[in-house]
């Protein structure tokens, strides 16, 4: 049990420190009146939207609690002990939990990670509200005081997300093993209703906060910009506060809920690996090692954040990404010495290979940053060929940034893949005494593990992204100096592409994660059709139940992705309707005389984007269930959990691809909109030797704009989305397996 | 062999049946002379086209023949005979052909595949280009002749592709068998080149062809009714003719090699299953029975199609479509008294269940031709949403396509699954008395041959599309009268929905053909592997090679269509260039006295659309190979052919579903835009009461063209390329498994 301690050490001390951000953030001045009216508003109806989605969620979340305590408990088997059996193989020893016990057990874990989830984004979203006006504040006076504010406010909601993630699984985990009184190495299936939960709010989370964010978004912009002919942010748009409560419920709330469960499902089936060396050794550091590991992420990341303002300089000169990737290099460093330590002390003699698989994993995370940069930022080939591309019109820029989207898979499918072969690779060296048992998987498990300590961080730059976002918007609305506002827009640009890099880094991680969770899948169904642990139990993909479960898994990512853009597009249509009736029924709207009602905007905004997230939400529950069923009542005996695992491995392909597709071509469509905007694009004028810059207000420039505008659904409502359904397909069958065994 | 002797009847009698019709057209009148004029440059241009291409893709067909003989002359082990062995398995006994022999075949077998498919699409083609005036000049007279001379012109392609691939396949299986005096059980593995040689050539034909007409055509468009100013078609337009001969060369050669392939491919792997229940039963029918199945389906094709215009009405108020569906109706009738037949005499006496899977076959077809219809003609729903959402722009247009182009997936994907698992069942039913074979497996090939018997009828209806395509640019040049305008705009109308169907039809077939296919490949391996063929070998998703492989496979189907669409963009701006250049350099042309250099801007296209095919053309052939060895080399024993494996099937998967968004969005794009010209979309006025007409001209008909040139690449060059990939998938790793095998 070495090292143990650190979990809690880790973990309060990651609470701690964003308590101390956000006292730090929050003693800080608010500025002017004007900033403090514009932010209240922003506050409100963010809170009223959070209010409003949890209670939607609470109720679905609640409902489906009762239907898997009842559905578990009713068809379970109840929990066998597992032990060494006489030929030396890891199998079923004595049922130790009754059936009844299970279905209540996973119910309330289910609950306690969908409130874990749920509480995470709470806290860190309101403390991103709160940090906006004092960003813009900050603004007014250095681009330093900008940074650390809008770092530290995203670093709140980075560091509960980690922490609560940690506490909720090793709690849970303490309370189950040791208060209940559970064997150690059953624990772990008994919490995978953790995981569930918190993917389940996840998914609704994103899926709510994605729609309602670009629904504001492109209703705002369609009904002032386009309609009525007046700015971005203009305060007589009623829409506007709406587009900037978006930001925030979409970017904080929904990510964060995003990586909270990659890290608690990643956690839940790397124990449930760990199991099994358990069995044969003795060593309960085989199950604990993935929380130690996650500790020494939040540390390293403590050290790496507090840093980052001594990295930014104030000449004017200096690009603000560059002290948050002198900060991202610190942890990185950091998790590498904390890797060693942890795998050293804990993983027996062959520890050094896994030591290799996690910086295999550090090295993944590491790429997908350069990766994600290279296809989504106006310095390199790909945006600026989008670019280029407008200047012959809307459909060639889209077109182009199809061609360029579909590309991007490839780095992604190629890097996933090397990672997981590598490190599976490096595993399988590692001799850790256990005949039969694949160390190959648990070596992909520590890379998973090893990419996911910088979570904290990388959650923080992402959070940084609506609060700069939302600065940029109160400083317009509030008429603050242009010097200020030049401040905020250089941080939104970079505040643009931290959160294209998280996405990039979640898409990565899911896919990691799916081929644990998948293994962990299988040993559940071994449980019910008593195979040892240690034997093999082929998916056969040339069955037809797996091939045909395969289709409707790759199918259930583009209907899914289907409902949720357009979902977006029906919500937006709601607030335009609001929007037009605001300023036809009061003319000093435009006039700017009177002040629109802002919050009915929000408000009609709210409700419809959370009516829109329930439809895919329960396709997304209800397709593997349903898919299960059908196999396992109307075909061979096996054919229900077999057309499962079909489903989710080849689904969980298709939505890493479609979503990487989706969040890059998003991102890039935005930049090279912004490349134009920014007077880069330069052609050659009608004299020779002559240039002209082709810029804002050309049809270059409203070619690009229809680009922008196309990718915003893709990449903030069904991309991100899709990470999330990516990883509920493997928690949701995880948990409902003995439904699908006859 | 009762009932083999229809093979060459039905073979020979669909060569007769398309020498007829192609006399038939051909002694009509070609009308005006400047009908003539215009169909002789757009016949030019074609065959320069084709001979171009035909030449590119001779080399590389025999170079990579070449290749073939020497890779599986070197790795290959040489080909055993299988046999009963002593446990009553089907195993393999003496090696009867030795390794350079078999490599020598192989290359043979390609050779030949390759050259029958290039031959049935040139003189399909050849054909096709004749009828165009003879369709125009029919046009003058009355829609009757104008249907009879198109549907026939297509169906002088149809008849050939089907019957030569069925003289193709019977011809080397008779070649190999009898004269070169190898075993009938081994045979079928013999001729898997020529599936392979078929396939290469289909896609370079459908990706040389497909990247032609659209850049061709977003070119003509760009430079003329965008840029100039001047309506679509005009003859002023130096890029006309490169439109008009792009028709053909996408829709005529390229999908009649895409079909081509499918039922070569088909025939070959469905023989292969016949092998085990042929060294059990001693019966060869049961590998000739898809030759049979296929003879069948030439002879109901020639009665239905010979009905067509015995359904046809001159009153003006019959739609064109009408006469073509009760042919439809006349072949799917007869195919099942074929069905009937063939089975009730072949197949033994669990025959019934057979007869169920080809009907279930028969059905999916059936099925197919409606939701092709329903989410792309202007009727119903889908197309209807998308045209409202043009009223709000082309960004608006976009999002609405693209969710209900992903939205079509689902009812492929059920389809398809569906057809796949009930066929299977059926199929498993029937006690074929060969214990461990799956009859299931034989069901779902009973079914695609049961879906593949219309498929010269579906055939014809496509390369119909050209035909009216062509007939109506020709009356448009020519100065024909009004009416005859009015017809061929009709018959326009009725192309794009029979072009549409063909290709939800081929990307069915290709889904049912690869399930079959892939039992083929697992066969070669196993006789690598000393496996008996009566024995299970379970391709493991859960194993990291698969997984990965998999990955990789649905990578390659984003990576292959990225570079697809761009190839297109590059092209365009080659034509764009050279049309530009012409206006420059003589005024005469603006001005209609003198006449641009048609064959120069055909010439350009040609060079331009076949240089940019070789990169994703070599792409597709060269990635399955290159995982394969790399797995091989650098992993396991088993990994190179494991990583294939899952390459493929669930390559095939992802393949699937993109080309069915990529087809169905093009094609409902473009009847948004139809739909909106013709002016159906009625809106509210500013007066209570008042109905506007939203229709040609306005900005929502603006936004409907840039959905329709977006798709225009999407739906003609890369979705139908995606179909040919998927089966070529499948054959090149048939013929090269052995490289992937230690």
């Amino acid at each position: 049990m070495e090292l143990v301690w650190l979990v809690p050490v880790a973990g309060f001390s990651g609470v701690v420190f964003a308590l101390w951000l956000a006292w730090d953030v929050l003693r800080r001045d608010t500025g002017t009146d004007a900033m403090r009216d514009v932010s209240s508003m922003i506050f409100e109806g963010a809170m009223a939207f959070l209010k409003r989605q949890y209670r939607t969620i609470a109720i679905l979340a609640l409902a489906t609690g009762v239907l898997i305590t009842i559905i578990v408990g009713s068809v379970s088997e109840g929990v066998k002990d597992i032990t060494l059996n006489p030929a030396g193989q890891v199998a079923y020893g004595e049922k130790v939990v009754g059936h009844w016990k299970e279905g209540l057990l996973t119910g309330i874990a289910f609950l306690v990670g969908a409130a874990a989830s749920a509480l995470s984004g709470y806290i860190g979203m309101y403390i991103s509200v709160r940090s906006n006006a004092r960003c813009a504040s900050a603004a007014t006076r250095s681009l330093k005081e900008a940074i650390t504010v809008s770092l530290r406010g995203g670093a709140v909601s980075g560091f509960l997300v980690v922490s609560l993630s940690l506490l909720g699984v090793s709690g849970i985990f303490l309370t189950y093993s040791r208060i209940l009184d559970n064997p150690a190495s059953i624990t772990p299936f008994l919490i995978v209703g953790f995981g569930f939960g918190a993917s389940f709010v996840a998914l609704f989370a994103q899926l709510g906060g994605g729609i309602y964010t670009k629904a504001a978004d492109v209703g705002a912009d369609l009904v002032g910009k386009v309609e009525a002919g007046i700015p971005e942010d203009d305060p007589r748009n009623a829409a506007v506060i709406a587009d900037l409560v978006g930001d925030n419920v979409g970017d904080c709330a929904g990510r964060g809920a995003d990586l909270f469960e990659s890290m608690s499902a990643e956690n839940i089936g790397a124990m449930i690996l760990g199991v099994v060396i358990y069995t044969v050794t003795g060593k309960i550091e085989w199950i604990m090692f993935p929380l130690v590991l996650r500790s020494f992420g939040i540390l390293a990341t403590i050290v790496g954040l507090t840093s980052v303002p001594f990295f930014a300089r104030d000449d004017g000169r200096q690009d603000p990404m560059t002290p948050l990737n002198y900060g991202y290099y610190i942890v990185s460093a950091l998790s590498v010495v904390g890797l060693f330590i942890a795998t050293k002390v804990m993983l027996g003699d062959a520890w050094h290979w896994f030591f290799f698989c996690g910086l295999v994993g550090i090295a993944t995370g590491i790429a997908f940053v350069y990766i994600t940069q290279y296809y989504t930022s106006g310095s390199w080939r790909p945006v600026k060929e989008i670019a280029e591309a407008s200047k012959t019109g809307p459909a060639t820029n889209i077109i182009i940034g199809t061609a360029v989207g579909y590309e991007t898979t490839a780095a992604t499918a190629i890097s996933i893949g090397l990672a997981l072969v590598v490190s599976f690779v490096l595993g399988s060296h590692a001799d850790i005494g256990v005949p039969g048992f694949s160390s190959g998987v648990f070596g992909t498990a520590v890379a998973t593990m090893g990419m996911l300590m910088s979570a904290a961080y990388i959650l923080s730059m992402d959070t940084f992204g609506p609060i700069t976002d939302n600065a940029g918007g109160i400083t317009e609305m509030s008429g603050a100096p242009e010097s200020a506002r030049h401040i905020t827009d250089s941080l939104d640009a970079v505040g643009n592409t931290t959160k294209a890099l998280t996405k990039g880094y979640a898409v990565a991680s899911a896919g990691l994660a799916a081929f644990l969770l998948f293994s962990a899948y299988l040993d559940k169904v071994k449980e019910r059709l008593e195979i040892p642990l240690t034997e093999g139990l082929p998916i056969d993909l040339s069955n037809v139940d797996v091939f045909v479960g395969g289709l409707l898994g790759v199918m259930l990512v583009f209907l899914f992705s289907s409902l949720a853009i357009r979902a977006v597009g029906n919500t937006a249509s709601a607030i335009i309707e609001e929007v037009r009736r605001q300023f036809r029924e009061d003319p000093g709207i435009m006039a700017g005389t009177s002040r629109p009602d802002y919050a009915r905007a929000v408000d009609i905004t709210a409700r419809a984007s959370l009516r829109q997230m329930v439809a895919p939400g329960l396709l997304a529950v209800g397709m593997p269930v349903a898919v299960g069923l059908i196999f396992r009542f109307t075909r061979t005996e096996d054919s229900g959990w077999l057309a499962v695992a079909g489903l989710v491995m080849i689904g969980t392909i298709g939505g890493i691809l479609l979503a990487t597709f989706l969040n890059n071509v998003g991102g890039a469509w935005d930049n090279a909109k912004k490349y134009i905007e920014a007077g880069r694009m330069v052609v050659e004028g009608a004299k020779p030797g002559e240039t002209v810059v082709l810029g804002k207000g050309t049809d270059a420039h409203k070619a690009a704009v229809v680009g922008d505008t196309v990718g915003d659904p893709f990449k903030d409502t069904a991309g991100p989305s899709l990470h999330v359904l990516v990883k509920l397909l493997s928690t949701v069958t995880l948990v409902m397996a003995p439904l699908f065994i006859n």
